[in-house]
């Protein structure tokens, strides 16, 4: 199921949501190579302003291009481009919910805008927009 | 090691190799829930442009954040900014170099922007900027 671009227009939303384990913060650290004490020294982390050990912020970021490649507009889409700003820390344990809203459809170059936040409860994590090519249509 | 911002001057840079296999973009479907078929089977991703598998764009992404955190300014960064373009895919086996340079440096505020670019050989992959909040002096 995906969705090329004549079925994507403004407001149509797409959202993935995912409790972030300890487990998780360890792969993302061995994939990345980013073992960064803040993510994984308690007491490192306790001096830092976030009082504690958060998530890497591209790890949540990474549930952006969750939604848009596995929900909408998915499979097939191609990542153009991703603009986004971490707004608050993500712990481990905390639920993060990604929803992706089609802003602007560009028909003749098939590129399409998505707005995308990342939240924990109410709290903003990031906000940002991620730019696509959906797939064609199948 | 790390440095505080008054450290920090326009042109200085860090970077960060890794080559990417599939046990990363195994991980990385798990960590982020993007199993996309784009990254995971021959088949489909054959019909694709790339003409085959591809790794993750936020996977390679992350390389930036660990230049930011790992090296410079590195360990107690706050992550504030990315805005990044996908320039061309990556494929498993492929080393991505992401090099990360001060651009400038706003000391009231504590906020360094960085040029970054990720490379597979000569080819950019990603490009784009990165603003973050350097350590403190330690």
């Amino acid at each position: 199921m995906s969705y090329p671009i004549d079925d994507l227009k403004p407001g149509m939303s797409a959202e993935f949501a995912k409790t972030v384990s300890e487990h998780d913060i360890t792969l993302f650290g061995e994939v990345s190579g980013d073992t960064n004490p803040v993510h994984f020294d308690d007491a490192f982390a306790s001096t830092t302003p976030f009082k504690g050990r958060i998530a890497h912020g591209v790890l949540t970021a990474s549930y952006i291009s969750t939604v848009l490649g596995m929900q909408m507009p998915g499979p097939g889409t191609i990542f153009l481009g991703l603009n986004i700003r971490f707004k608050a820390p993500v712990r481990i344990g905390d639920t993060v919910t990604a929803t992706c809203t089609v802003r602007d459809v560009t028909a003749e170059k098939r590129r399409v805008v998505f707005d995308c936040v990342c939240k924990v409860g109410d709290t903003v994590v990031i906000e940002g927009e991620a730019t696509v090519m959906p797939p064609p249509k199948a």
